[in-house]
């Protein structure tokens, strides 16, 4: 029911580049700001020209009052009403600028201050650092230090843990190098390009679309005389942004006089360039590849394979996890656009005429923020919906699309996402590629505005079938009838040594073109060929008509018994950004508290236990031999015990400790001041409780796992009261 | 101490690129045969010969006797001693043909036999595949199926355990796509290439070396005639192979008359490919880089700041997993050599003066073969030796090297590798990179015989040098003194005055000349300029001779106070190549017994828990709705607890079932025949114990985990003895 004939791709719709291309111009896009800001800012613009206008009246009318040598009372009554003006002017203004700051995305200060404070912390203590730095680096790379690492290896293995083990899902591990071939056939060699203009004297580039934004976002931003039509017009340029062409784009930028950003230089006419990074497979040089700019195309060209590994059963998921590769024109917001990333994705194969999903009934009743195409339209916002409900009026497609957008809500906020910022956002008509059926993305709010992180898609029979053609390998399932079905079958049966007595050479073409027909056309011609005997018949490949009697050809409907039913099947994409959900969920995870001696802000991740990249600190209070010994032993029972965990025996004060590995989101710290027991102290509480040398491993894998809470531990062991420690 | 100043590297001598490039050339390399085969093969070949020669004679003979009709019993008498002669010679040649064959590592039938069975194995249930099948795949491209995925992820995790975590390792991810400079600096660019040969015809490429060797492995094998002294040649060449220049190479290609293997046409000239696959960053094209083809230039380039995150204190260990990629010129050999593979690699930065290691003794008294470099140069073969030994005795160069090449077969004995079949090999002299202190790689037998899989260098402070030479950021480290040390130090100082008076333009390269000299140098031109006033004194950068006087420069010993030994630390590196690993493992894993019937062969391999791809399968022993319901039940609990497994709930006989199993390598079974107990059968002994369902998930958490071996709960449970249902 869901499967589009067609199979013609748009440029910016094949499903899996969208998923790091729409994202960031979604966070200026129209509909995440209700259309009654747009009004107001309008009608703020009006008020301030009016105003502006009106000050300017009255001004000439004080000078030409003075020019005339008015009376004085004359004058001052009219100097008066100026200064009034002038302060009416000055408050739409301020209310002027504070709703164009208010509503500019990333341009409030606190967010920005927000911002800088967590990317201090991820860079001085290794979350992520540029690569290749003592070189200077390269734009959109970037290394994940100790920490970044440990927490990337923990979020991976929470969703093999959270889709793979628990949906039995095959996982496959495929190359990045890929022949040119497979990617030719999903679409990406022709279509897989963003736009770009070069400087003309310095050959310098940039990306069309994005000088295009700035522009826009400038001029509405800083240029408060702009007219509220000029407004209105640039923020339907934003709007529109991701639809038009080369020449479109070119145009704009024309007309509004667009220069290269650092040289002022003129820039050439847009044109595409292709994200992917090109190589050269064996020593030939003739086999032209690509590193892969998404890991799909791995499982769908090995479907055949992993079908018949499932016992040529539907549905199953096939899962993979890896680097892919973009290049990128320029690339800019840090970890949230790259040209190297990991992604996680899955492809749940699917009857299209059975688009059920056994596990439904376990998310169908959770609750979360959604918003759909229609909200999207009339300018409402995301609200929470049910979303068994929101299944069941159709506003998400099908169960299994359903399954899958509930599974990713208790993935992200399982992990730590904040779900009141947290979004199920629907693909509009003009984003979602014409075969999609249905699209909703993950969209998780950052200090860079609202970030898609992950796309969940419904993309019919697209992929399958495009190997399919390429490669001339079936990738198809088949349902095995029961028992066998009787169904009515058009049979067309050339009779050959007539055409060939008839058409010679040609007898090919008018055979093929006649067992072409659909089925209408067929019963037409053999109505024509009962009535009359012969019917003028056009054949393409010829280029002509010809005339076809009634003994060259029989047309007939027959019974016949199937015993099965073989189809392309659909598949549904869960496809995840893992880059970009760690970053925001380090931004969700950061807050600063004030120190104890109040004199400094101290940074904390409140990392769950599942993501923190240590689980656990040892520290013994004082240097001392016995200490450091018994610190030791819980290191070693830690480490049996699977406890990713770190010794900290300097001197330095205990506080200075418990601040360094807060800022390192370490949920437990044991500290070592007796030999029988020690006190573990929890993150955000700053609490402490007394435990036995001897259980403090085994209290922090329960609380790590999960098996217990703080709040557990808390109420079963001695509190510690060492107010002075924790300084 | 393990440090060299100079910083030429030589083309077969980088560590890394060895890593994936000697190591099948030893396969066939002579140390691995003991020489007193050689011998053997070699009085063989002269036996042979001489057989040869006596039964022409004695045939020539027999026919002159006829010829010149002599009397029956002379010529039957002639006849009786050529028939004696050719039954010698058939003996001879038995008797070479053995000597050959068995000497030839890959030639045996038995291990054909084996290997295809593995590989078809491996094949049909998709623990790997060829890439892209679809579209008839691509060369040294592998996918990996999902049991050969989990197999993989469950190595990477234990890789994690035994080395990250247990060592407190810190772990970084760095991007695949790498800039130029980063491996201009390494010696990639330059040096990581094989010399590579086109059929002048067609264009088609082959690898010199291997056209070389394939000649003469053939001959030798296949060419009894050839003398004695050919043979030892041919051999000679085998041995020598690695050093041969690309000339060398082509003369013998020449020599030996060696075509191109398909069509017989000429070869070119052998010459240098590089074996990086190069890509360009960025849309300008103006900034190479090629795809990573290890991972360890990613960790040096971060020294600096991995240094400081480990609060500026040595030693301490950087890993990292990912993936690296070589085109290699015409793979062969399956996973053994591929274009892209997964590394896992250690680099441990140590200070050069004190490589001992706090965890050595527990390491120290492991007993394993090792084949040290004196060994294979006296044609002995490797044999067990104390690692504790090896290191007090000075073979292997250090404690911590040897700590490593400990934990190394710790880590591989555990996965599952055989111990016998597992020995540490020395590098050569010639094998070894210069600057080298020392290396040795852990080789595990196998079917193509002895692979490299592990590389553990003493690379000393090449790497950290090279990059602090070509970015002009210092990678050293500095060890503080606890007081502050007098040291005499060389000062020249160059009077810059008088040197531009005399040398005018030329007075920057007769200082920066000056600067550079040595110590003795120094001291000698004081000497000389103290006695004579005067010294003529070579400037290389001017290409001659200048004269430098007394006032021109100021050279004396100063004593001075320091307060830290700024050095270059030395690194070790570990690297695993996961894929040969992986592989070896299958080949060591796998087994085949007969069925109950005893009408086939069936196939298991014998992976231990931790490595197995699904830990446990349920299986309701008959379709019938209650069994499957606690099925369910059991498939539950093993989720909640982490368990790998998989239901299945096909009719199929229980024997069948087990049998599918077996040969993904699944461990435990658990059959659901009642609803109030289960029996649990173990796949290498086949034996049964009786579980209360309950129970079920928790026993086979146990031996999974490996908290308990099969062992105790088989002495803990009753015993199932239903014979019938193994089948």
């Amino acid at each position: 029911m869901c499967i589009f004939s067609t199979f013609k791709i748009s440029s910016s719709s094949i499903g899996h580049n969208l998923f790091y291309r729409i994202a960031l111009r979604r966070t200026h896009a129209p509909f995440s700001k209700p259309s009654m800001v747009a009004t107001t800012e309008e009608s703020l613009r009006r008020d301030f020209a009016a105003k502006q206008a009106s000050v300017e009246a009255q001004g000439n009318a004080v000078r030409a009052l003075k020019a005339t040598g008015a009376a004085k009372p004359e004058v001052d009554a009219a100097i008066e009403a100026l200064n009034r003006l002038k302060i009416e002017k000055a408050a739409v203004e301020k209310e002027l600028q504070s709703v164009i700051s208010r509503d500019s995305g990333d341009g409030s200060v606190s967010r920005e201050a927000f911002r800088q404070a967590v990317l201090n912390t991820l860079e001085r203590r290794l979350f992520y650092i540029p690569s290749f730095k003592i070189y200077r680096g390269v734009a959109g790379l970037y290394d994940f230090g100790p920490p970044g690492c440990a927490v990337k290896s923990n979020v991976l293995a929470f969703w093999r843990q959270h889709f793979v083990l628990e949906e039995n899902m095959l996982e496959v591990d495929c190359p990045c190098v890929t022949p040119e071939v497979v990617l030719k056939a999903s679409g990406h060699v022709d279509k897989f390009t963003d736009l770009m203009v070069k400087d003309e004297k310095t050959g310098t580039c940039y990306r069309a679309d994005h000088l295009l934004k700035d522009f826009c976002n400038e001029k509405l931003q800083k240029d408060l005389s702009i007219s509220a039509e000029k407004a209105a017009e640039l923020r339907h340029v934003l709007a529109v942004l991701d639809d038009l062409s080369a020449e479109e784009l070119g145009a704009k930028i024309k007309e509004y006089g667009i220069t290269a950003p650092d040289t002022k230089n003129p820039l050439s006419d847009p044109y595409p360039f292709n994200l992917m990074f090109q190589t050269s497979i064996g020593p030939s040089g003739l086999l032209p590849g690509y590193m892969r700019p998404e890991t799909a195309q791995g499982i769908f060209v090995n479907f055949k394979d992993l079908y018949y590994y499932n016992g040529n059963k539907l549905p199953f998921a096939a899962a993979q996890i890896g680097q892919a590769f973009r290049n990128e024109i320029s690339p800019r917001q840090g970890l949230l656009r790259v040209r190297e990333f990991t992604l996680a994705e899955i492809e749940h194969f699917v009857d299209p005429e059975d688009k059920s999903h056994p596990k439904y009934p376990e998310v169908a009743n959770l609750e979360f923020l959604m918003f759909p195409r229609e909200e999207q339209m009339s300018g409402q916002s995301a609200k929470i919906i049910c979303l068994g409900e929101a299944v069941s009026k159709g506003i998400v497609n099908n169960e299994t699309l359903g399954y899958f957008i509930g599974r990713v809500y208790l993935f992200l906020t399982h992990l730590g996402i904040d779900k009141s910022r947290l979004r199920f956002r629907q693909h509009l008509a003009n984003e979602m590629a014409h075969y999609a059926a249905d699209c909703w993305d993950a969209e998780i709010e950052s200090s860079y505005g609202w970030i898609e992180c992950v796309g969940i898609a419904d993309r019919s029979a697209y992929d399958l079938r495009a190997h399919t053609d390429k490669s001339g390998v079936p990738l198809v399932a088949a349902e095995k009838f029961s028992e066998p079905r009787e169904v009515e079958k058009l049979v067309i049966a050339p009779v050959k040594k007539e055409l060939g007595l008839a058409f010679k050479g040609n007898q090919k073409n008018v055979v093929e073109a006649l067992e072409a027909m659909k089925e209408q056309e067929a019963l037409e011609m053999k109505a024509a060929l009962e009535s009359k005997g012969e019917v003028e018949f056009q054949v393409c490949t010829l280029g002509k008509n010809v005339i076809i009697k009634k003994n060259m050809v029989s047309i007939s409907k027959e019974k016949k018994k199937e015993h099965q039913r073989v189809f392309t099947p659909s598949v549904i994409e869960p496809s995840f950004g893992i880059g970009r959900i760690i970053y925001c969920l380090y931004e969700h995870s950061f807050y600063t508290r004030p120190s104890k001696a109040g004199d400094e802000l101290l940074n904390v991740f409140r990392f769950p236990p599942l993501v923190a990249p240590i689980k656990c600190t040892v520290f013994p209070l004082v240097q001392n031999q016995q200490y450091e010994e018994v610190a030791k032993e819980i290191s070693k029972s830690l480490t049996v015990a699977g406890i990713s965990h770190k010794i900290d025996i300097t001197g330095t004060s205990i506080g200075k400790r418990y601040a360094r590995t807060d800022e390192l989101g370490v949920p437990f710290a044991i500290t070592v001041d007796s030999t029988s027991s020690v006190t573990i102290r929890e993150r955000d509480s700053k609490d402490q409780i007394r435990v036995n040398v001897d259980e403090a491993a085994s209290v922090v894998k329960a609380v790590t796992d999960g098996l217990k809470s703080w709040e557990d531990v808390w109420s079963n062991y001695p509190h510690h009261s060492a107010e002075s420690t924790d300084d």
